[in-house]
């Protein structure tokens, strides 16, 4: 079938082969980092330009600050630099000279950001301010995985600037709202909302909602979030303003951001033993056509109609045409299995005498002969078809891995053996939060439902219920 | 007018006031770094977009490779660490420890990309590998001006491997021409496609094709360069291959990039003292829209048809709508004339009733009043008629500015104080190139023709045309 590691004995395993075999990325020679190859770059390309076009429609303007940040400035805001510090790569000699002040390559620019708002925003006339970057940022990581957690990534940080707290916190959720419209309608992975409790949220946020998918191994995805900032941010970095008042006011701030995480994330829940499988609506390739030569034959012909046909379809899907003669059938349809193009199209002679054609779907392998007058409309079923069956088949793992439980000791064993989200309530203490970490789990996040009536480690009243996983 | 510095006085003062008044790109608090604004990342938006349709219909395909660069990597091509090693950006520490080799941020990746083609190219059928990386780089720069010279700047970078050097040399002509293309027909620079000299091709190269554009004040601007790589670069990093024969070779390697430097050319090469000019092919916002409100009057017919007129007109323009009630329509026509929109249209309660408006083009500040029925196809051919305008207004400029000479002597005075282009023919002794610097200048290019038949300094015989400027 294919030389993948067994994806249910370890799934670890079969995850890092699938990303380096279908071309996703590489290795690099710098610790940490990786090589998005084409193949991998074309998925961040999809899922940026979705994003990127939303971002837009609600409002705010992409703009482009420095990498490097002074090191003090990190430092104007307590909690931050107590966050980023043990993660940050330093830049002490430029030029051929030691720099006076150290340059951190950006973990986040939040404080470079701030700087420049509060050159910016001088009236409530500039408000709100809504600003995005699209931008490489380093964290230097101890254990990295491809895409799940390199020292450096892409993402996009949103940063805005609001006069009323509540305005902040409907920006903060807006965005959220438009993250798991992505997940869910594009990346066709069904995920949850909520929001991280004091220890996990953002260093220097009031609040970060999150939103968590479950991996097939049990494992939650921190999958982005979107952080109501503390308004110490707004006054460390003196960010005042007139208000409509005529008084002096700060502004209240958000930042979120998702990361080529995505990619890692659209692996893992969609992939099976034959390699990935990608949901049409962000597949860089979506249909691959494959002439099937017959040997010492006159090919010309059925390369004509296969091309042809590729053009016909291109006004309407993402189309490649696999026509290299050195390889076998066999070795392509491995090979695009690999790389999961949702439908493959195979023509051989024989076909073409009957001008039909055989598509094959991904998921299931199943085939179909069409003629080919009706390829483009059985591809547009074909396509949306395994959109929404890939969610239905990924919602449908997560209800079978989600658990509803009253105390700790009921499911501790599962939970460290075998994952899986456990909904439960809590009293909000952060004992009961950190007796998890025995079993290597913590608290994804709180949710906005109040089922359970107990915490589930000391068993008093509920303020809430959680959802408890272990996580990437 | 403007309370811009007089653009005939001090180009330069202009230039700069501009730039950051039209809210293109601000000062940092990182030496030589500058954010780029919005609009100016609006702009940069639009010629990637552009550029970037153009890579990938060549062939290429985008990949993402490391920010930071093991500095031996540099030193294992002698030209190029040499070239390089000034300007270098060092990363010395990381994640809380001093790393045991210090990392570069990259000031272009070769090495990087030439180190991974490495692994990846196997066998001829791996070529021929044409890679495009969109990135951010860092070239610690002493003196810098915005979007001209900058120690961060953002960039493309085309790597391409052949198996011969015929080939690698149709590639980087190709990859210049459609440069070409970007700068005549959407930036509407008029530009001069030429050779570098040995002096001033890029470190590593055997050499460099680039294309110059003429600014106002008489100075060239390198507008981008594709080079022919030194085989250097591929025995460097042990880059062979198994030729069709089953022997050894070594490919032959281009690369070629533009430049967030081009957002700069285009403030020069058409602004006045208003501001800024923008060719309608490449501005973010083609058409503003501004409601004239009466005072003391009910505005909300107006504002509904000033919307609506919007709406109509998106499927075809990038329109704004300006609706500010506490700005002065004077104030606003100020402010979108600096920012170089190509057409206003103004709409008040008289227009309305006769339901016309009017419509003013940036350059020339025309008006003419339009039906609403008919505004679509008038826009569509005061923007194309601007366009081309700008084009050829650029052209004639760099007509009267380019001197067709013998010696030296005859234009040094001139080259001196008042910039220029100079045709001339060169013997190609090192000797007689750095005769120029003293006047401030140097050859921008060689041409291919041959026009001259001595050369400008020593009198020799020419080799064939150069050209001789001042430059940014």
């Amino acid at each position: 079938m294919s030389n993948l590691p067994d994806i249910n004995q370890d799934f670890a395993a079969w995850y890092q082969e699938v990303v380096y075999k279908a071309e996703l990325a590489d290795h690099s020679p710098v610790r940490g980092c990786i090589v998005i190859r084409p193949y991998g770059t074309a998925i961040w390309e999809m899922i940026k330009a979705r994003l990127d076009e939303r971002i837009k429609a609600t409002g705010h303007h992409n703009a482009l600050f420095p990498l490097l940040i002074p090191q003090s400035f990190l430092t104007k805001e307590a909690e931050h630099v107590e966050g980023f510090s043990p993660e940050l790569a330093v830049v002490t000699h430029a030029g051929g000279k030691e720099l006076e002040e150290p340059l951190v390559v950006r973990p986040t620019s939040e404080t470079m950001i701030h700087f420049m708002f509060a050159q910016w925003i001088r009236s409530w006339r500039d408000l709100p301010m809504k600003i995005n970057q699209w931008a490489n940022v380093m964290r230097w990581e101890m254990r990295t995985r491809p895409f799940l957690r390199t020292s450096e990534f892409y993402w996009q940080e949103g940063h805005t600037a609001h006069e009323t707290q509540e305005e902040a916190e409907a920006e903060a959720r807006m965005m959220l709202a438009e993250y798991v419209d992505l997940a869910e309608n594009y990346l066709a992975i069904p995920v949850i909302p909520g929001v991280k409790s004091e220890q996990e949220k953002f260093p220097g946020a009031d609040k970060t909602h999150t939103f968590e998918g479950l991996m097939p191994d049990g494992k939650a995805l921190q999958m982005g979030t979107s952080h109501l900032i503390s308004q110490n941010f707004a006054k460390a970095f003196d960010m005042h303003y007139q208000n409509r008042e005529g008084g002096r006011s700060y502004p209240y701030l958000t930042s979120w951001g998702v990361t080529t995480r995505l990619v890692g994330a659209l692996v893992m829940v969609h992939g099976d033993q034959k390699g990935l499988v990608l949901p049409p609506r962000i597949a860089p390739i979506q249909v691959v056509i494959i002439p099937i030569f017959k040997k010492g034959t006159e090919n010309s012909l059925l390369l004509d109609a296969v091309h042809t046909l590729a053009a016909s379809l291109r006004s309407l899907y993402r189309v490649e045409v696999d026509d290299r003669d050195y390889e076998t059938p066999g070795a392509k349809f491995y090979a695009w299995e690999l790389k999961g193009v949702p439908v493959r199209i195979e023509i051989g002679p024989r076909d073409l005498e009957k001008q039909s054609a055989v598509l094959v779907e991904r998921l299931h392998g199943t085939k179909q002969v069409v003629p080919f007058e009706n390829i483009k409309s059985a591809l547009t079923i074909m396509l949306d078809a395994l959109q929404q069956q890939l969610f239905i088949r990924a919602q449908e793992k997560q209800k079978t891995l989600w658990y509803h439980k009253t105390s700790l000791s009921e499911f501790s064993d599962r939970l460290k053996n075998q994952g899986g989200l456990y909904q439960v309530g809590w009293c909000r203490s952060k004992e009961c939060e950190d007796s998890l970490k025995e079993f290597g789990a913590g608290i994804r996040c709180l949710l906005e439902s109040r089922g359970a009536s107990q915490c589930f480690k000391c068993g008093a009243a509920s303020e809430g219920d959680i959802l408890v996983a272990k996580a990437y």
